[in-house]
């Protein structure tokens, strides 16, 4: 039955959006495992972590047990720039495909860092500032996290400090260039500003760099810096907790319109997308109030949760951070160049891994070309050019209305597009060239990169 | 006084939309005078119009009395993709300059075209499919045009063929790749396809080409294949015709909740952001029933308005087109490598033209680098990323703003926010790196490419 009062597009008015985060742990039965000291092997203390990261946000990661936390008025004043972001019936998609399904998609690509990744930029840089901190550090690879923090540290007069794969630094210039608009010190790595830098400088002169190298120069100048911490946009609880945003405001909007989506689906790369749309409907599904089907969509060339193992393992490259228990295809696996720069991570947020080895997500993986072709379909109808990265969601969520069409069931599909394509067009242009290929990893690639994960006996979590 | 009910962003309910365009000519007393064919230096007819133009679009082009013209079902069904767009109050811009003026900003950024270039390209789209056309040719410099008219044909199902300036081709490959994934046939200019083409090309080979040159490229196209009509983003009364969505919406938004401007600011190349955002507001004036300042912002390397002659011109370089009396620095004149490729235009609008004649309009010209300076603050405080173009009227905006706080006295500014700058990265870099250059035309330069102007005798506007 149709609602002809639903809007084509839904903004929240102002005073329904949302003023809480939501804590999916604090639902959960069974909690993810906790976080180890690399050089212990013991589950972390606050202490600990508060060397790296900010109190406030220590505190986030490790808090399994508020269901809600306040999100802070400041945050939410820099939240109204550019949320709420519209929740958008795609009504020509659906029209493309002849499909009885009805699509949603939630859009987070209207804001100058062209992805969700400003929800929890804006919040750590927030907790910086409160906490009396000169800066943050942090590293980026094709520049959508660095894009965003420096965004939130320029509204909030904080110096950020961007470690950024060389080369990435010399090929993409264009979101240096945005980082730098807004003030940001983007450095290429390895860099000659860290020990860790030199000393990989020195062995391998000439190198382009690597994320795990990043990494470590952006810990190790957070940590020698007096009044700097470091900060990471993805993959962490805390960073699952601010994304929660995408989810509170899709689900406070399909219940003032009474639409209750039967699918949701977004792409996993570290999981910050996927666990914040889908926090608040999985809480219902944990408390037994309602049920759906939750699709986690990864890349076929980085297939952590459909091929990796569910263990403890190294989050970088460098080993310098806390070991987490997780899918992962081992710190070592070096992942194609897929164009989805944002889903090339070996690893999975704790909390999707400990939904996903409940049963309580499914996951697929999807090759890059069929999520090309799916992202050019939908920037044909729907008018905006995708990610590459949300278009891995795009295709599952085709797929799926595909299937309604064969069997004339009217489901309704929800998905989460993260971000807009526009620095991405050297991939669109391979696409358009015809030469664009696909990789799938071997059973014997992810056989030895995940034979070398840490050997850790079981901890007991909680 | 202020409305603490008045939204941050005020997005129009779907209701409020509206329905039809305003064609400020209706309202002028004195008309702008008429186009001339440049075979006959005689108005242009309709049947002679209609071999290059839409047969309704000629109708448009040459409407002077209808006030208002329903917009198509089908376009208001396109315009809900995207549109409304938002009406922002600049609350960030106005506590960084300390100014007691209260700043609001239309921002037409929000689609994958990334301008306002889309409310009249699928209006054009439209009127070729409704006449049973095959498709349509354009020329593109930059690619901002060429972007929004593939995502309109695109959706009409039309055939695109852009023809872009060879040197951007090559070294701006980002929006043809965006073209190219819309469907569109995108072929550098001169090329081998066309006789201009093939003339130019034995004349000077390895050019790069110029606007002039594609645009006669894509005349010639358009009239020598069957089932195709010539389409143009800017300058043409049409287009400011479709562009009175922007206003419309503005003065909707600004009246549901009583606020009035005492300034309206728009950067100007050929008008069409300026003229559609200002028509009702100048249509008011018009009639005596309010008063508002208008200011067009022009670069100082292209200072039509502020340094040109009103006088009868080609719109084309290739002398291909109708002729037409405007502000103009000649068809001849070589803007400098300004940035603002949107903006470097040698003529104006017609109406914009009589309008600022008689003195209903004001208009000012800034340097380049202050109005990177003006981008930059606005995007640290406001977090969008503004196009240079728009960063004109920024410009504008934020000298107006400051005078207030000089003289305490609290006025509101509107300013038109025509796109955001995320292909302008190389300007972007080069004002980073304080790399950046001003030029202003000597008094020479233009009197000597003025000096030039065809010698028409004066023909009476009606």
């Amino acid at each position: 039955m149709s609602n002809t009062n639903i809007p084509y597009k839904i903004y929240l008015e102002e005073n329904e959006m949302p003023k809480e985060w939501y804590n999916v742990r604090a639902d959960m039965k069974k909690k993810p495992a906790p976080l180890l000291n690399p050089a212990t092997l013991k589950p972390v203390t606050a202490e600990e972590l508060g060397h790296v990261f900010c109190d406030e946000l220590v505190a986030q990661e490790l808090n399994e047990t508020d269901r809600f936390i306040v999100i802070p008025q400041e945050i939410q004043d820099f939240y109204r720039m550019y949320r709420p972001s519209p929740l958008v019936r795609a009504y020509c998609l659906e029209k493309k495909l002849g499909t009885p399904a009805k699509i949603y998609y939630k859009f987070e690509g209207n804001n100058t860092s062209g992805s969700h990744k400003l929800n929890s930029a804006i919040a750590q840089a927030y907790y910086a500032k409160k906490q009396g901190l000169k800066g943050v550090t942090t590293e980026t690879g094709a520049g959508q996290w660095g894009t965003a923090l420096s965004m939130a540290c320029s509204y909030f007069d904080l110096d950020c400090q961007v470690y950024m794969v060389k080369v990435s630094y010399e090929q993409k210039p264009f979101r240096r260039e945005v980082m730098r608009t807004y003030g940001a010190a983007v450095t290429p790595s390895p860099s000659e500003t860290t020990e860790v830098g030199r000393k990989i400088l020195a062995e391998f002169p000439g190198t382009g760099g690597s994320l795990g190298c990043a990494i470590s120069e952006a810990v190790e100048a957070a940590t020698t810096q007096e009044g700097y911490r470091y900060v990471l946009g993805s993959v962490l609880s805390q960073v699952l907790l601010h994304q929660s945003v995408i989810g509170m405001e899709t689900k406070i909007a399909m219940d003032k319109y009474g639409i209750k989506p039967d699918i949701i689906i977004g792409c996993a790369g570290g999981g910050s997308n996927l666990g914040g749309l889908i926090s608040p409907f999985m809480g219902e599904k944990l408390r037994g109030e309602a049920d759906y089907r939750f699709i986690a969509v990864e890349p076929a060339s980085c297939p952590s949760l459909t091929r990796g193992v569910y263990a403890y393992d190294f989050c970088d490259t460098g080993k310098v951070c806390p070991l987490q228990k997780m899918y992962t295809l081992g710190s070592g696996f070096m992942p194609s160049p897929n164009h989805a720069g944002g889903l090339r991570y070996h690893g999975m947020s704790a909390i999707l891994s400990e939904l996903y080895d409940q049963g309580l997500m499914e996951a697929i993986s999807v090759e890059q070309t069929s999520v090309f072709e799916a992202a050019q379909m939908f920037a044909r109808v729907e008018g905006i050019l995708p990610a590459p990265e949300s278009s891995h969601a795009i295709r599952a969520a085709v797929d799926e209305a595909v299937r309604c069409r064969e069997t004339g069931e009217e489901k309704t599909i929800l998905f989460g597009l993260t971000g807009t394509g526009y620095f991405d067009m050297y991939a669109y242009g391979a696409y358009n060239d015809g030469k664009m290929s696909d990789y799938i990893p071997t059973d014997e690639e992810i056989k030895k990169s995940t034979d070398m994960l840490p050997d850790i006996d079981s901890i007991s979590s909680n």
